[in-house]
């Protein structure tokens, strides 16, 4: 259940939205402590919409805390001819912008890596699915006045930390290149699931990069700024990458196309009958072309039967008729294809942070 | 149309009203306490996802209550060849089906109505979207093989009471023409907003009929019967009936196009500036095509922009950007027009029972 409990005195000064206490975690499967990471449990990964108790949190410092009569507000300035200050009265005076998305961690499925890797051991529930609403960034931007000569647009959150010992304290900073900042679709957020923000989720506001993993869509938004040049930061450049094939640096952006199978789970014993074998597939900017289903490891294919709601930026359920032709164990995988092309691969490229695990998952389960 | 009746005393200079969602239901605003009957918050209705602890619930008699080791089950019966018996997990091992679907009561504004009538007193917070999941049912009356001459199908819920104090107590009934009954959309539903279904909404299992008014979607299904004849039912023809021009009863069946203003809200004082105005329209069966807005009562229109999810059951919602060119009174109403042409009218049509209130509502605000 949603359970962000509010009471009016806890009302911060700015009586457009309201502070939220600390919603129960107790459903989310707990990666760590602090700073808060959880993944969303399986059972879960059955329905489109997650809500918002148990979609899945990956904060890389302590949530910011505000005093009760702190004014919130959001800085835009840099390479712009007017910087610009907005409080959440502000936001809530722009258009809004309601779009489900998707977000996964870029680390989901990392304890499937062999060999291991550092780093959460996400399972399969590091990714989340919530109809986001928001003022597109675009419109700030535009009012603002981009310059001749920015490249990126340089996010910071209110969270501070190190992101290791050896570094100094900092806080969450990501870019993104101009073009992904002035996307239509790129939203500041303040609703999630038609709710204000969770203090877990970003409350006042967040930054919601469809098609992108979640390490680009900073919470707890502070300041906003406009660069004539790329952004060199910890989370841009040490992590958040992958090796290529010449031991040079990739960094990660887009979601690649991945699918999980939701029912059965592994390990499942089921007697002799037809089944719906059902799950998800997604992809960072197109549309779920295709979902085939192997029951042998991958031999054989059959299609399955794309379901449910159809949006570009969000998960596409599948179901699977199933009737397995006699008793005995199978192996049961998933593998979808997107309108762009995009095939999930039987095999995951092994990479040591374990980012981008998007090969096919074996579901094992016994007929008797 | 109501012209607006604006005392300057009325006025509030809040810009917006916060909300929170509560776990139980103390953020709905209470019509009756038993048999829980409830509206959802007008800041609420800003929000195209409806949380569920804040989704309008609109009750019959008292909640059922079940025995915590009282298996549940639904009969389908009646005039088909194979009558079936199914259990929890049966309903999910069948295809999954999920929708977003805008439900509203058909009583909704109810208390707009001049002269007033018996009923309760909704304001314009009956109505609500959620995303709902379950099995089309018409899965399962292909399975059970309807036979030639079938004509409607009655759906019966655990719920029991006397609908009024000089009838018999009975439980809650409705029934469907067999063709809507069939209709591929037509679901019984398990999940709402990726959620079990919660008590107040209908759990285990609720019958949601797109494109209907609320009293259709019959909560905590019992039994369903195929009838060879129509059902004569408390619900059916003495509620849910609106009069004919010739004093005959039309039953209510299908939701009629309808908007809303979400903000600003009625007697608010703005400063002089521009404003988004911003709201919902929505309609059974086809999409807004069209939402039309007045400040000056009905004199002179403009268009507003469509934004956000677009689906065939599912509320619209409505930017229109505002520039008031003076100081003063203003009374803004909104106009939704749907693909198949029908028009939101301007004046509701007056019925004793208070059903079908889809008339344009005026938002009084002064400019200062």
């Amino acid at each position: 259940m949603n359970t962000c409990k509010c009471s009016k005195a806890e009302f911060a000064t700015d009586m457009s939205v309201p502070v939220c206490t600390q919603p129960e975690r107790t459903g989310l499967v707990t990666i760590e402590d602090e700073p808060i990471i959880g993944e969303t449990p399986q059972a879960t990964l059955q329905s489109w919409l997650t809500p918002n108790s148990l979609f899945y949190i990956r904060n890389h410092y302590s949530i910011p805390q505000w005093e009760a009569d702190t004014e919130w507000e959001l800085a835009l300035d840099g390479h712009v001819d007017n910087a610009l200050s907005l409080s959440l009265k502000d936001f809530r005076s722009l258009p809004i912008q309601t779009l489900p998305i998707t977000l996964e961690c870029a680390g989901n499925n990392r304890s499937d890596l062999e060999p291991q890797v550092p780093g959460n051991p996400f399972q399969n529930g590091a990714v989340s699915t919530a109809i986001w609403a928001g003022v597109p960034l675009r419109k700030l931007l535009e009012r603002s006045g981009i310059r001749d000569g920015a490249v990126e647009v340089l996010f910071e959150g209110f969270d501070v930390g190190q992101p290791t010992p050896d570094e100094e304290s900092q806080p969450y900073l990501r870019s993104l290149p101009i073009d992904v900042a002035m996307h239509p679709d790129t939203l500041l957020a303040y609703e999630m699931n038609g709710e204000p923000l969770s203090r877990e989720h970003g409350y006042p506001l967040r930054l919601v990069v469809p098609g992108w993993y979640g390490m680009a869509s900073v919470k707890w938004l502070r300041k906003i700024s406009v660069l004539q040049e790329s952004f060199e930061g910890f989370f841009q450049k040490d992590r958040y990458i992958i090796e290529d094939d010449d031991g040079g640096a990739i960094p990660i952006s887009t979601i690649h196309v991945k699918s999980l199978i939701s029912w059965p789970q592994s390990n499942t014993s089921l007697p002799m009958q037809s089944y719906v074998v059902n799950g998800m597939a997604w992809s960072g900017f197109a549309h779920i072309a295709r979902v085939e289903i192997s029951d042998d490891g991958g031999e054989t294919w059959g299609d399955a039967d794309l379901v449910g709601p159809r949006y570009r930026y969000s998960w596409q359920q599948w179901n699977f008729t199933w009737s397995p032709k006699s008793t005995g164990h199978y192996t049961l995988v998933a593998r979808a294809t997107d309108e762009d092309g995009n095939v999930q691969p039987l095999e995951t490229r092994w990479n040591s942070l374990g980012y981008i695990i998007n090969g096919v998952r074996p579901v094992c389960v016994e007929v008797r």
